[in-house]
């Protein structure tokens, strides 16, 4: 479907979602599965990668193909409803970062 | 000593490293956390975070004031080695996305 991020074209946007999780799951689990099932329809969609380690400080990064893929993604009515949610009960703090990709390169052992 | 990230005048770089690690440890904690040190010290360097997921796969996103720092950061000598063993030992593979960090906004409870 899409397009491994390592044969992607620069340059394009990453998100970079760094939260610390309230405790318990308060219908977290739920909804992040739904985002990103929700995400990865959306117009301009690259990909996203999440980690999180047991302190429940965690990271997601979004990529996309441009600044307007992201604003409507934000803009998304069911996505706002989910970030309301987040800041009423999901994260003591995030922060977002928005990037371009301007380069990248890998490595395969 | 470091601004916040959060307090960070926009634009600034951010390099997202993704990994998958091999099985065992074989010296990479002790370089990893040397490495943190080394960076610390770095001119331009604004910050590391770290995630690693039970599976092996994890990210480090480091932040730099500009992309001369982060070149400078490659060719340190000891990071060099690092970068070296890294290939030769502990990565089964790992991808590096040079970024320009273009706003942010952040969340707290």
């Amino acid at each position: 479907m899409h397009v491994p991020l390592e044969q992607q074209q620069t340059p394009y946007y990453a998100v970079i979602f760094t939260s610390k999780r309230t405790e318990g799951d308060h219908g977290y689990g739920k909804m992040a599965d739904m985002m990103v099932d929700m995400a990865e329809q959306q117009p301009g969609f690259l990909g996203v990668e999440s980690y999180r380690n047991a302190e429940g400080a965690g990271v997601t990064i979004s990529y996309w193909s441009d600044l307007e893929a992201i604003r409507n993604w934000k803009a998304n009515p069911l996505h706002q409803l989910a970030q309301q949610q987040g800041k009423q009960q999901w994260y003591d703090q995030y922060s977002v970062k928005i990037c371009k990709v301007e380069r990248t390169y890998s490595f395969e052992a």
